[in-house]
């Protein structure tokens, strides 16, 4: 007799989004960087879960790391190496956060730092970590040691970027990826990324990990202007759940290899930068959609415009609530134009809005102005462009010239099979 | 040959919710009160959908109005209003919000609120209105009046409460009342309160309304005390899905018909106001909770305690971000003990709280503490007790002494369904 599936059954494996891209891209070689990807079996069966990355002497890095007040190990590790700008090495291993283990979680980050170390003899403190999967649980060191010491014995090589991708995920449906070949004045410079992500974050299964790795020469100072140009309009300009993860880490290594002609850039401002920072820009953004078209459940890619707020910030705060609201992201999967939840977002934001001048538009559809529904408010082209792939809503709150554009996805069905009908 | 239900399709009754009381509360005449309920046919069938409440000469108000920056029409109306503290009417009605309909909004909420007042022989600016539903769409104000002078006329009684609590329902499964009787001094009052709610909002079918009446002897001044004492633990302590109606709206009206002895009553901190308080205290948080237990989709009734806390301010947002976290509400709806969820909540609110101090419990077990699973941890008697309707989480932070309750259900395919299967 057949029974019902028990909430304990074995989660099956989700299916590709629907919303990725075609393929992994074909990444170059960083000069100065080797990589590989392994298997502790410490959590999943017959799949990569350890990163190994190596990187020549006189390395540089920056990056950012959660907010969280609740931090896992691993990025307590990192927050007292970055202002050093100096790295050797960067593991990271999936299924397991480290998170929320005490002492115990701090202990067992350090032998996997230390274990990277020793293997490509290098200090503790030139090693990058970052963990994630489960929170709570203790970190299976042992394995992920032997691991980490088989990779450095021959198992890294200069293109193992797909590899390493899929080494990095939990949840996520398919391995991030991105590149962009570039020029520092003239010397011609690569920049690779990956990451992973499918939750906001959901610490016993997703969190935002991201990677870049470039072969140009640039001091930690202009790495750090760097990253901190490009996280507003990235990895800050994205929500799925509205969850934070205890492990969010993104970091920015130069090897130096492709050494520049002239005066060292001391500056985000100096003229050179100027294609690398946009290229930079481009493979954040990139890598941030990613995460957000690999959404837990996700069906619809979201992108949500708010102009005419009192400043930016305002105007951010107002896209956030937006893209966070269950009721806005339920309609868009039900491709219901239901435009007036999003005036109750912009409501509920807290943030200055004119009710009397608010403009709303769906895709290049004029909604409502001046505080209501246009004349002659015709919605069946409207809920044919709902049924696409890809939803832009925007609006103009009519205050000041603010302005922001944050991504999200819809809320669906899968997202509460993910979230709630297996046991983890 | 049996064909895929069509995202158009009528959207189902929904069954009444697991989580509803047993019965409506017998409730007494409040004196120098009538009310009843009519149909006006502008948006359902075959229910009451237009509530009429008439109050004596001298009966004063006090109230709270939504926060959004995108009120309705009955909002704006209600809050030039409530500065007077005089009350002679209100007027509710169920399935068109009448919000973000600009001037003819405006308009329209003018003619109800003199309809009433023509109907009931009064000022329009003694008539307070309500409207919830729909939003965006301009309301049918003709039918509405028709039912509106209907009800002046001979519709009215005493005892009207069940009805009227169903006529402002939207998507409510089950209709909401309160009953209390208590002294102040020696003279023995009535307190009837009815809401109606099942998202915290959904613009289009839900958005919180509470009102309360009753027989006592007291100013608007000591109403408004009395209102926002109680405020903050009962209607602002409760979430469905954190989003903010258009059009919440809370009135608490006294007739005064039952004369106090001895001195006016000028203060909440008068001691023979303080039976009152606590009735008022009671009925308030019981029909907040009611709200909740009403939640889309919701199939538990969940409390959050916080404590240690920097501040109350603190602790409450804390317990917000415990409560309005998807991932949270998706576990407890899979009835997953999953207190890594809640931790990661803790650490997203942005407030102070020390990660080695942080203790979890769900119902009477204990979880974490000291920053860590406590030892010998046996989940097996919690995840029973997440079988169970009522879930009690609770957290400290180990900062100092604040602490907070919220309330809130949990998120599950039914609240997908509700919001995005069907076009409204």
């Amino acid at each position: 007799m057949p029974k019902q599936t028990p909430k304990t059954s074995k989660k099956p494996m989700p299916k590709k989004s629907p919303l990725a891209p075609k393929s992994f891209p074909k990444m170059p070689p960083i000069d100065g960087l080797w990589l590989g990807a392994g298997e502790s079996g410490t959590k999943y069966k017959d799949r990569p879960d350890v990163m190994l990355v190596a990187v020549e002497k006189k390395s540089v890095i920056a990056g950012a790391l959660t907010k969280s007040s609740m931090p896992s190990a691993a990025v307590e590790w990192c927050r007292t190496l970055l202002p050093k700008g100096v790295v050797r090495g960067v593991v990271v291993n999936a299924g397991n956060a480290n998170a929320f283990t005490g002492k115990t979680g701090d202990k067992a980050n350090y032998q996997l730092a230390a274990g990277a170390a020793k293997a490509l003899n290098v200090l503790p403190e030139e090693v990058f970590v970052a963990s994630t999967g489960v929170i709570g649980e203790d970190l299976k060191t042992p394995a992920l040691l032997k691991t980490i010491a088989n990779l450095a014995d021959g198992g890294l090589s200069p293109t193992a970027w797909q590899n390493c991708a899929r080494a990095i995920m939990t949840t996520d449906t398919f391995p991030k990826g991105v590149t962009r070949t570039t020029k520092i004045g003239s010397v011609e410079v690569n920049l690779n990324g990956i990451a992973k992500g499918s939750g906001m974050i959901a610490p016993d299964m997703a969190t935002m990990l991201a990677f870049f790795f470039t072969d140009a020469d640039l001091p930690p100072s202009v790495l750090r202007q760097l990253v901190n140009d490009n996280l507003p309009s990235s990895f800050n300009a994205i929500t799925v759940d509205s969850d934070t993860s205890t492990s969010d880490t993104v970091l920015l290594i130069a090897t130096g290899a492709r050494k520049l002609s002239g005066k060292p850039i001391r500056s985000i401002k100096d003229p050179r930068l100027k294609g690398f920072n946009q290229s930079l820009k481009e493979a954040m953004q990139e890598l941030a959609q990613q995460i957000v078209r690999d959404g837990e459940g996700a069906t619809k890619f979201i992108t949500v415009n708010v102009s005419g707020a009192a400043d930016d910030a305002s105007a951010r705060l107002i896209a956030l609530a937006i893209a966070n609201s269950p009721l806005v992201k339920t309609a868009i999967a039900g491709e219901d134009p239901n435009w007036g939840r999003v005036v109750m977002a912009v409501g509920k934001s807290g943030e200055p809005a004119n009710r009397d001048r608010l403009k709303v538009k769906i895709g290049d559809f004029n909604i409502a102005k001046n505080g209501r529904v246009i004349a002659n408010y015709d919605e069946r082209p409207v809920a044919k462009y709902m049924k696409g792939r890809e939803i832009v809503i925007s609006v103009d709150v009519g205050i000041g010239k603010g302005s922001s554009r944050v991504w999200t996805s819809d809320l669906t069905h899968e997202y509460i099979s993910i979230n709630a009908d297996y046991r983890s």
